[in-house]
């Protein structure tokens, strides 16, 4: 041991966290009976058991809400409870950002802002509410084990026993990620309920009882958002145009087997063309076998029709419980029999396990950059980031991903250095006009002004450009992978931007060289009929449609019955 | 509906596997009392449990073994179980390849192969194996998850209670990972444990009870391999240098606050040199705050010293288990006090939320592709690939990761379009000559011959030449990310090799331009003088001056107890 560096004979204290904890605990103590607290309770407990600037999980996941524990956050004392630092997958409850206008939270590190998107740049402009940074979610969730470990998790379940073991139900979703990063750091787990049974009638232990302090019945059910539920009536026929390309250009091309679809109208339709279209094409059982993706009542007819092997699931869906219950062979299932989702898990396998990731996009510059983010909503990216980015860890091979290392061996643009390697496909799809007649192909992604206005460090760029392997308008598809250049690859994309102003920058003879460079293929190219391309090729035409072909199973929301 | 694709009348069956687990679950209930199954029965079990092609699950981690379990395997009857498709974190055991020369498996995939990577060649050659892929741990996980589903996982624990509840202790590692994966789509889970105790008795829940189907108690306590122990009388002057060069070069040039070190000397070393000549050099809470590693003994002066904010683990460490216990605020623990380790969560932490891998090569070659697979060795990647990657899905900012952002964004050979985007650092360290004299600078790495016997689709390369953004060897340190050409970066490469064949490319004038352009600094360059780099500066310079620093809490393991 060197002498100028001996271990401090002053005694360092090394369990501040777990001393903490019990002080917290204790103090909660007085309002329970062993680990469950009284309904009416809620806001002491929270007032002894939080402490100001406390790094606070919430839940806040993409459809699962622990949204009593969030409205009674609301109802706190600020003069008490004070500074909290949200570390919140999803901003999706007014109380989420009312804790701000309270005083009662002043930090957030996220990763989607749906319905809430467009107060929150009020917010930071007025510095009720600075951001961290918005993260792709697993991104957030290695955080929460690194540099943002939370003090306290407030978090929700379909029941609990009286020991804190809970029981999660088919939306899972976040839960596990947060408890773990929690509970095994000396934080404190308050769980929200539905309800509390005795052990023997809890379906199944999806979280130890050991890693929760706290359950709470909440006054009602826990608030659930069926997010993945696309109505077949609003699929257009340019959507299966789109889809069509999409099926041809990319998934017969490439091979695709393995798939993460986002949830736009576009990924809808190619689900419901599959058992048609694709059908007809005999490419059943040679592309789209396994998916990361929710329970989507559009992937039902594509499931009895046989095409589906496995889904990784991140969250449920609502409505489409039993139908998943009575598919164990397709979906993760658990010993009672219903969905087991996992966000952490379906993002992982997302990024390691499929081929392809494949969504709609609202703007997209002549780069290929493209975000959600809109003039004035700050509206976070969720799991596209990482979902779409090439995962360069990646070291087996498939068919699509080694066609693409040989591919890419031809060009020049590629940057790689000796061997040769894969690459994971990320398909944008994003027609030349949106909804209303506005272009989609921009100058300038509005992401750029709502990053500076927000004085993010980086723009928001949901999926950037050079993340981007293909792209695909109702002009057809754009193969950017392949192009030499910069400029070839802005041509590429120029080419598919229709009539807008970014498509009248590209000219019949660039469109032509580009189709024999293999960087485009038009409609026609890829032997697609515009004139067949009408609603008519979907599996399912409305909602109704859907119930018939789950025999009954899927149980559509009230405001989906229309049908 | 359309009319043509009316779902079928016939009615499929979509529980296959429930059905199939709920056969085998009962045919091994016949040997049980409940989930426990008596030690000696162990082959009777597996016999009615496994059919031939099934997809097992064996840990096989980096450290523990289910090697009760394994050895169980081979003296299974190869006439009723057979062609088995193995799915296996890490091969580590004999008996693991034994599997294969008696004909009970035939398929293997995995991520690591240590002691054992000699016979896999042959293995290979003469058909006995084949090997699927070799993933990086996360990779694999993902698979698991989408096409690699286990139908039996073999795992191990600590203890279990007559429900089938598990403590897994500090080296819970892959085990959640492989429990969720196999029971959520009906698989069967057995785990060896050391223990059988009452309820009241196991320290804490690590995996419910629901996920376990069979426990059965080893006939000795399982194997665990003490990997991440490095004996500081090993490290010399040179790797000293080399840890000097990249604290200054490397840790405070760019702030490197959160960091995932491999398991070399070289960083040993750097572990070892922050409490003294970091210290000195006023580094402390500056550098090097949070860490993705295992309970590296040599850790323990740096942590003492105050330097440690945060460990998270993929496993844990032989001997560091009460001193883990008494550091609760560095380490993650469970509620009983002991290490919690989790090799998926540690490996999405390393990936998304360090700023830094930094770890040692075997060979490297003039592109800077470098991989641990030698001549005849088929040792895998472990989680190399996954941490030493750039997740192109990273969202937050870090100063170290913009600043390289803004570095890149003055160069020309990014290949980024469009805005501005930070970047991970990946940071290799290779002295000019190992072992032996051996040149680590190499025309050719063995990895490609080695994967051309095995006929792998790509070679066995660990980390990318593109992947890496700096380079160390005792000439300096290669800042390759600066390089506007793929000449410009082979000069940097070549200008460390020193006075191998790679090393006698590099020209004096050809060097004074890299140090003119940043793209190399030698020590001189970065104030660390050669004189200085000696053993005195290691805060530790024996396992026993490891053991005084933890105030004898540290207990080495038995093969290291010769100081």
């Amino acid at each position: 041991m060197t002498t100028t560096q001996q271990p401090s004979s002053a005694a360092p204290v090394w369990n501040r966290r777990r001393q903490s904890k019990s002080e917290r605990v204790e103090a909660g103590r007085r309002f329970t009976d062993g680990r469950v607290v009284p309904t009416d309770a809620v806001e002491d407990l929270l007032h002894a058991v939080l402490r100001p600037g406390d790094r606070v999980a919430l839940e806040g996941d993409n459809q699962k809400q622990a949204d009593f524990l969030a409205r009674a956050l609301t109802r706190l004392d600020p003069g008490r409870v004070n500074e909290l630092h949200l570390v919140i997958p999803s901003i999706s409850l007014p109380e989420h950002l009312d804790l701000f206008e309270q005083g009662i939270a002043t930090r957030a590190d996220f990763a989607f802002a749906g319905a809430q998107s467009g107060r929150i740049p009020g917010l930071i402009a007025d510095k009720t509410l600075t951001v961290g940074a918005i993260h792709t979610y697993l991104e957030l969730y290695a955080r929460m084990f690194v540099d943002l470990i939370p003090d306290v998790a407030l978090i929700a379940a379909e029941a609990a026993d009286s020991a804190g073991n809970l029981y999660t139900g088919p939306n899972t979703e976040d839960t596990p990620a947060i408890v773990e990063a929690t509970a095994f750091r000396d934080g404190i787990v308050i769980a929200q309920v539905n309800e509390i049974v005795d052990h023997e009638d809890l379906p199944r232990t999806d979280i130890p009882g050991d890693c929760v302090d706290f359950v709470i019945r909440a006054d009602r059910p826990f608030h659930i958002e069926p997010l993945f539920t696309r109505d077949p009536r609003q699929i257009t026929d340019l959507h299966v145009l789109l889809g069509m390309l999409a099926i041809r250009g990319v998934y017969e091309r490439h091979e695709v087997t393995s798939v993460n679809h986002g949830i736009g109208f576009d990924t809808a339709a190619i689900e419901l063309l599959l058992p048609t279209y694709g059908g007809d094409l005999g490419l059943k059982g040679r592309i789209a076998r396994h998916f990361a993706l929710n329970p989507h009542p559009t992937l039902i007819p594509a499931i009895e029709s046989g095409w589906v092997e496995t889904i990784t699931s991140f969250g449920g869906e609502l409505g489409m419980e039993r139908y998943v219950a009575a598919r164990p062979d397709i979906f993760a299932t658990g010993r009672d029999g219903s969905l087991r989702s996992n966000r952490m898990v379906a993002q992982t396998a997302g990024l390691y396990a499929t081929d392809m990731f494949i969504g709609s996009t609202l703007q997209i510059d002549a780069d290929a950059n493209s975000s959600t983010v809109t003039a004035g909503r700050l509206s976070g990216f969720g799991g596209a980031p990482n979902l779409g980015s090439d995962p360069r860890g990646r070291r087996h091979s498939t068919p699509t991903w080694l066609g693409m290392a040989e591919e890419l061996g031809r060009t020049e643009a590629t940057g790689t250095l000796g061997p040769l390697r894969g690459r994971k496909l990320v398909v944008q799809i994003a027609e030349s006009f949106g909804t209303g007649g506005v272009p989609k192909y921009v100058d300038r992604l509005d992401a750029w002004s709502v990053g500076e206005q927000a004085g993010m460090p980086v723009a928001p760029v949901m999926i950037y450009g050079d993340d981007v392997t293909h792209l695909i308008s109702e002009e057809g598809v754009a193969y950017l992978y392949r192009a030499h250049s910069a400029d070839e690859r802005r041509a590429a994309v120029a080419a598919l931007a229709g009539a807008g102003p970014l498509g009248q920058t590209s000219t019949a003879d660039e469109r032509a060289q580009l189709r024999r460079d293999g960087l485009l293929a038009t409609p026609e190219d890829l032997g697609v009929r515009r004139s067949d391309a009408n609603r008519t090729q979907l599996a399912a035409r409305s909602i109704g449609d859907l119930v018939t072909w789950s025999g009954g199973l899927y149980d559509p929301p009230a405001k989906f019955r229309s049908w």
